[in-house]
């Protein structure tokens, strides 16, 4: 099948590969509709790998990803042919620790799309598990249904948050996560929300979505900002969603008695951590990676109206134009959040 | 001063009463602005006392209340005169052993407005705690400032709760109490909440407050629409609002495994409680009693738009018109949801 | 094989049956070597069915179980020929909603031995899976390795309560499964554990279990007797165990204001409920259907001598006096706790 | 009147010293008995202050304190002149907001003993509030009680950890609130503790204290010992108890998936903290600033017998010979925990 391939580090071609994917019993073979470019699909564009996963062989890349079923495997009852659905991009191993607790995203065999050596789906189908496949209602369209996997991770740190009804929150960084973050605190009970970041166009789309506070911290202090917004309390969470690690080693300062920091953000380095700043306020820190069990939740929330995710979708191509979308959204043009690949066509 | 009293079962007048109220150093004296009139103003109206509480003598009544500060006690530094507020009706005791925990609704000597031997607020003036008044920002008038009571505890049932984002709720009941605790749910995270009452009207209202499905159950089994909207599953959450004990007694029959009931609602007898239906799912049944520590955040959510409280407030009267304010409320009109005394030209 | 077969109500034979048990994959077989008499066991015994399960044809009794593995699947890693073993009853569907959420306890087609149509273990071998299968430490014997069943009803119940560490618990009812409990909360945190029943020698034997306080409730108010013992305060935690309607419909009575309820008796019958008594003290009830994921836990505490489980062993007899064990455990004699049955000798 | 006196950094009397207290109606007068010796009071000496802490004027050092009341206050209902009590240390202002949310630690305004400017309590006697005066139960000594301090330090860790039945746990650090954490952790529901150290008598006194692990870290490594010890799954639960910069950013290396980290030993300076080694455990991380609440259930648990702190009193001075005792103390003899002065006589 034709497929978006990255064969090494800085080269990606839009070319034929032969992916078997037999059906077995339990899954369903789904139709690409949309799928979104990660930040992690770039950085595997531009260094050729993250972190111990290197692109050893050519791997078609692509994780956030919705599309119409057109297969089901002999077992399949929740699901039918025509389906409109959005799929998580890991499949864990059931029999592991990890998932028999409940926490399938802790399973280390967990197998990863568009990880090496997993292939991505920006392609015409994919065979995935029904149990990791979610029907979309027809208020949920396509674009919003690609939304799902960030905006799953979003939800995944509000729900570790367990914020409290009213809460004030800050968002540290307003880039995807950022913003999908931002939306989902609002959702989950915060009555407002103070993002920072040093880009003003962001800040202005994330400014939008919500009694949110913007603050370019290019130009202001956020830990005074804060205070003064909180009467010199603090917030009662903060969501660190930058990555930036000098950002990351600042949330004490601006978090309230007996408040909850979630790092959501993955600095590239060990960040200067101040025990004694956080143990005055006792607080509790908590860390999310990726998401388990929130998938029905994020769509439920799409579906009501409770979020509204369209204006994060910012620039779209045509799956033929696959390439020059990841040379664009290479670029981090600073008005873009979310770049999706069209694959209405696809078959 | 010029007051609504209840001088006996049955019997209101809007007479001169004295009340000698000196301000102490920690204290704030508010000219009263509006008054919300509440099912237990009814019932002490109706029945001359609520359990253990008997009317012996003539007695203020209300206690939902906002105002304007009139003059501040000599340590009070973070109230001033002319500021608007709201303020909790129920005064701790501070060395009480609940309240050290930080649980003074739980405290047995707390002593609240309107209930016997405590004196209500339907009158120009009150002296109370600066510690339980709060400040109304700008886009929060009087008349929602006097909803913050009862909304309150929507949202300490919300926050006891414990909502995932993205969950279903149900919320047995459409009076004030089950309207309020819709709002909260919603704010709190819920993607959606189920409704059920036996008045339409009250449902029409209900349905126009977000993503609401509202169930008459005197056409419609509960159990089954729940059951069929979660795919067999059940709720996430159940908030019993009604205070009818044979509603309380079923909520386990749509519950979820794993699922949290909250039963706000105060039947009038013990329910028939089905252990072994909780036992099967699991269920986590919360109790709330009032609230505690939650004004802020119900004023923070007024003030930034994640809850609209308007549409509740359905009728209003004069200060001079108290009496009929009560005898309509009595009367209880479907269509009504909060009577609200305007007491604007108070002082 | 040779088994302990109810052939119906009221009939017990120690008889050949064919049990056709292949061995799977992910399975372990094992010999068994010490199998415990549970009420449950009795009750199907004396009434052929428990609810809706009906003995229909001849079944295996016996569900507390150890023994020793004698052939292992072919994909079995952890779990080796020779080693010593107790199982986990219950296996659940693990594609289950419940299951998959880490509630495989909550999964209502889980397959529980010695519930109809499921045989039990009263016989040499039993073919189980793996995941279900715990190696016991050489400091647990085979008979503390078949108390590992009930004990994780009560080690499951301490987790569900969050112990506070120093805490006092009341424990109602003095039967095994309210001994597990109070070993399990006092292993939990418990500083000390009010025990209440009857029957004084159980009394008796729980009031060596550790710093328990019994109370025999034929000659003391147990509401009485905890207020004094705690100043007036309550219990901060109460194990319902005596699935007496009566007793269950109390417990607030003596509930610390924010204390927490867990409701492990299982009433015939509703119970009555009194919603304002537990609302005035915000009272968190907890509800437990067997247990799940504390096997290891339970064992581990076995194994390190947190937990003393021999005494509650207080009658043994063969394999080939099966019949006449359980006539005497049905007899429900006052100084007996747990009946176990050795097969020591089984192949 | 006499009291131990720091005048200055390294200088040390015991000498007359005016301390004017009035006895408020909420205070008791309490006429020491045993005083423990805190490595705070020992840096008071060593350094003359601690981080903004300064000793600018002469300070009576000691705040572990155990005593008799000798007068009451009007107002004093709950005790009695010749009670045997211990006291904590820091004295909030009830009015602050985190008082009032039940986080009194958290104040910033608290008062604590031997913390600059306020007195300590090596000396005859002192009036306290009676909230945070506890009795002891005749099973406690005055040694024990004057164990309260620190063991609270522990207590309120395994509290916050909220550690489930049967959990393994890591205590890093063997210094006295090492060892206190040893005794919470394990009468908080440890089935066992590794604890490490590099000095080996106070492993082999960690090793008497139930049971518990010991690991040399100079010839040994912790996360080699922790993963093999648990079967390549790591510990459930890790109290960092070291204040070891180094020691406490190699936590997660051996914490387990949804494993909880509390951080209660102070390093001197930020930690490395490796934000994606917490993120793939999703670990949480809990800090403690002192304890809140937990007097009460530390002494219950010494007055049970669940915890058994006598042998970690290592030392034993004559108030007469104070001095000496902090010269002792600050020669930081390796099998040395807690040493104690003797105010027997005091009054």
């Amino acid at each position: 099948m034709e497929a978006l391939v990255l064969e090494r580090k800085d080269e990606l071609s839009l070319r034929d590969i032969a992916v078997d994917e037999p059906l077995g019993p339990h899954d369903v073979r789904v139709a690409l509709r949309r799928v979104g470019v990660c930040g992690s699909d770039i950085h595997y564009y531009a260094h050729g790998g993250i972190g111990p996963f290197i692109v050893n062989e050519p791997m078609i890349l692509g994780h956030e990803a919705s599309g119409e079923i057109v297969e089901v495997g002999a077992e399949v009852a929740a699901l039918a042919v025509g389906d409109r659905v959005c799929m998580e991009p890991g499949i864990p191993d059931p029999r592991s620790r990890a998932a028999r607790l409940g926490k399938y995203n802790l399973d280390p065999a967990v197998r990863f799309w568009a990880t090496p050596p997993v292939h991505g789906v920006i392609r015409p189908t994919v065979v995935h598990p029904a149990d990791f496949t979610f029907r979309l209602p027809d208020s949920v369209s396509y674009a919003a249904g690609a939304m799902v996997e960030p905006l799953a991770v979003g939800v995944h740190a509000a729900t570790k948050a367990q914020v409290s009804p009213g809460a004030t929150a800050v968002v540290v960084g307003a880039g995807t996560i950022g913003m999908v973050t931002v939306l989902s605190a609002l959702a989950a009970g915060c009555s407002r929300v103070i993002v920072s970041d040093v880009q003003e166009p962001k800040l202005e789309i994330a400014a939008a979505l919500g009694p949110v506070l913007p603050v370019n911290v290019r130009s202001e202090n956020l830990a005074d900002y804060v205070m003064r917004e909180t009467d010199g309390w603090g917030a009662d969470v903060v969501f660190e969603a930058s990555g930036n690690g000098k950002a990351a080693s600042e949330v004490f300062n601006y978090l309230c008695p007996g408040g909850t920091v979630v790092l959501v953000g993955m600095p590239g380095a060990p960040i200067a951590y101040d025990v004694l700043a956080a143990q005055v306020k006792e607080a509790r820190v908590e860390h999310v990676f990726r998401y388990a069990h929130v998938y029905p939740q994020a769509v439920a929330m799409l579906a009501s109206g409770k979020i509204s995710i369209d204006t994060l979708i910012t620039d779209l191509y045509e799956f033929s134009e696959s390439v020059q979308a990841f040379d664009f959204a290479r670029s981090m043009p600073p008005t873009t959040v979310k770049v999706q690949i069209d694959l209405a066509d696809s078959i």
